[in-house]
């Protein structure tokens, strides 16, 4: 890693300089690119509050007063991380444990991401095997409460196993509770799956999860963070994470969440990101299960009941899982009634037919509602599918088990 | 009931001749009236086989062969049981139990389920006091499986507590199961409660709920039947029932339904009419919850978790149901996290705070993100708002319990 170039090493350094999710060092950098950006920075710092405005202006571009006033409080927050702001520690560090740093343009880089546009990350810091690019179209993120349910992590777990089978890549934040489940039905399946971390990738965070997240990474997963080696998580990276989850996935699925939590800030991103959002519905009676609910009220999430029901949700995204719809459609007409290929009349007298005492065929037509002759048609076929037999003193039902 | 007019017989008379929802009945009772539509039958029935098609054509109006067929065939369903019915036997019965017959027209008719056209009641067989079109803009339908589950017994009995708390009728159809539950629910609130039955108001059916079904009525409800006391419930009554029961609703809900089950059929119903329909969710793993989902899935049913969302739901139709919108805004607003009305700087200085080792001015902002002014500024009001403390060494957050 020490023959990173000038891009790699400047991307590396705004992960560590500016918040994930700055959308003024995103404009920045998008503007002027990330080397050019960076020494800009360090120009108007070492001008002493007159920095040149000019590389930003241009044509007919000229920065509003607003404009200005937004990149001057921008300046002074970098001014304090910047003397320390040194990515080659964390380069370093991320060698050691065979990772490696992705910046937009690299082969491996999940271009999905930067959908998220002024704040898409720098770049990703990266422990793990898996080609982000390669299992971008097939991930699918599913997410949830720590303090999750049984239910809850039991779903969580069969959503991931399912998925997984479907070749799919499950994406979560390696949490307790419905992240957790979600991981680990994944590598139940021997599937992939990708951890966003809050802080940096050599923190296990956390703690109780460590070697689930050596796991995700011994089975050709990975864990990946914007945030430089060695970054504490602290709440707001944990929100400005949860963009990173929405946008790594095609779709986001909320297995449990509380009314206000950490997933629902998830699913929020990825309706926003226009991605297919689905909740799991639970009973009405747990909390666990309350913002999953507000999720479906508000229309911001389709219902997802099972794997096969996120792949279709994903589908719609244009993601490459197996098609399930035709199963799907299969299982339905399986769930067909005994007695349901019957015409309307047929089924009509058979319904009205008595079951103790044989009745006559006038008796059978006026039970039923239809004519003699309607009756008689019908009695004959419904013998000819054993459903009655003819007895002294006329028909009767033939009991049958129906589910 | 002697005295009943001749209109009432001969809608009495319909409601015995032809099963529930014939649409041919319908039609021609609605073109000719209910007492000349008899008459017309038993002449064309008399002329044997070559009815005069006078009456039914007029104007402009000529039948087209597939109609005179239709009519044919209805003809011949209806010439079974003419002989068998007469009315009076069913007013009878219905006089013995302080019974009314109800037709159109009658200031307690409740002109809702006019809304089925020519599928409507010819008329309705009613047990107790109930005045069906009082209750008719506050009434509320709560259907569900027989094969319930104990949580969504109680999931129906709390809903239905809850609309008869507020004035409301919950109309149901009287099955074990949800449908108990619902109408328990209302009598344990003192409320009024309809039961919708598809065989006679004379017959308790099922067996088992006959002491209920008295508590409905000894409670002010009523049981209310479009078929003659006496009259056996079969399937297609029940299904034919299940379209009586969306109608007199403002809105429909559903509990408990299992893929395939008459509350399915209610709430097809109810979508049909243009009621709104709301499904109650339930865990993914049970069978007893899945026609719900898949009502949410399809988009047939809004997620409905309270008897709050209940009523704002049949607000939609008008429903005169308490507003409790702004009971759950209020709700909402208290549900707000302490600290939440902090700005986004002093949020996030706060989330990098440490908790043990104190922390100076810079190290605040650079662990923050923030400039040291800002940093200064909200180290400030976080003071004042006892969020942090200064110490020896510099600035520590101080330990509080959140929710």
């Amino acid at each position: 890693m020490t023959g990173a170039g000038a891009e790699v090493l400047a991307r590396a350094t705004w992960s560590g300089l500016a918040e994930p999710g700055d959308p003024v060092a995103g404009a920045l950098v998008e503007q002027l690119g990330a080397v050019d950006a960076l020494a800009w920075v360090r120009d108007a710092l070492a001008a002493a509050g007159t920095p040149d405005l000019g590389p930003l202006e241009g044509g007919h571009r000229r920065l509003a007063p607003a404009d200005t006033a937004r990149i001057g409080r921008a300046l002074a927050r970098w001014a304090a991380r910047l003397p320390d702001c040194d990515p080659r520690r964390g380069l370093d560090r991320l060698d050691r444990l065979d990772g490696a740093v992705l910046v937009p343009g690299d082969p491996r880089w999940p271009v999905a991401i930067d959908d998220l546009g002024v704040e898409a990350p720098f770049c990703l810091w990266v422990r793990g095997d898996l080609d982000l690019a390669a299992v971008s179209p097939r991930s699918v993120a599913v997410v949830g409460s720590r303090a999750a349910t049984s239910y809850g992590e039991r779903v969580a777990f069969d959503l991931a196993d399912g998925l997984a089978d479907a070749g799919g890549c499950v994406v979560s934040g390696g949490a307790y509770g419905i992240d957790a489940a979600a991981h680990r039905g994944a590598l139940a399946r021997g599937g992939t799956t990708l951890v966003v971390l809050a802080g940096g990738v050599d923190r296990a965070y956390p703690a109780g999860n460590a070697r689930l997240l050596e796991s995700v990474v011994a089975g050709g997963g990975a864990l990946v963070s914007e945030v430089p080696p060695a970054t504490l998580p602290t709440k707001s990276r944990f929100l400005q994470r949860n963009r990173l989850i929405a946008a790594a996935g095609r779709a986001t699925v909320v297995v449990e969440a509380a009314w206000r939590s950490g997933a629902m800030s998830t699913a929020h991103h990825a309706a926003r990101l226009l991605r297919p959002v689905g909740a799991v519905p639970g009973p009405v009676t747990s909390m666990a299960s309350a913002g999953c609910h507000r999720l479906l009220r508000d229309g911001v999430a389709v219902c997802v009941t099972d794997a096969a029901e996120v792949r279709e949700l994903a589908a719609t995204n244009g993601a490459d899982l197996d098609a399930v719809v035709a199963a799907e459609r299969a299982a339905d007409a399986r769930a067909a009634r005994p007695g349901d290929g019957l015409d309307p009349v047929a089924r009509r007298v058979l319904d009205a037919m008595p079951r103790r005492v044989p009745a006559d065929l006038e008796r059978v037509a006026s039970a039923a509602g239809v004519s003699v002759a309607e009756a008689r048609g019908a009695l004959g076929l419904l013998e000819l599918d054993a459903w009655v037999v003819r007895r002294a003193g006329g028909w009767i039902a033939v009991s049958r088990l129906t589910p």
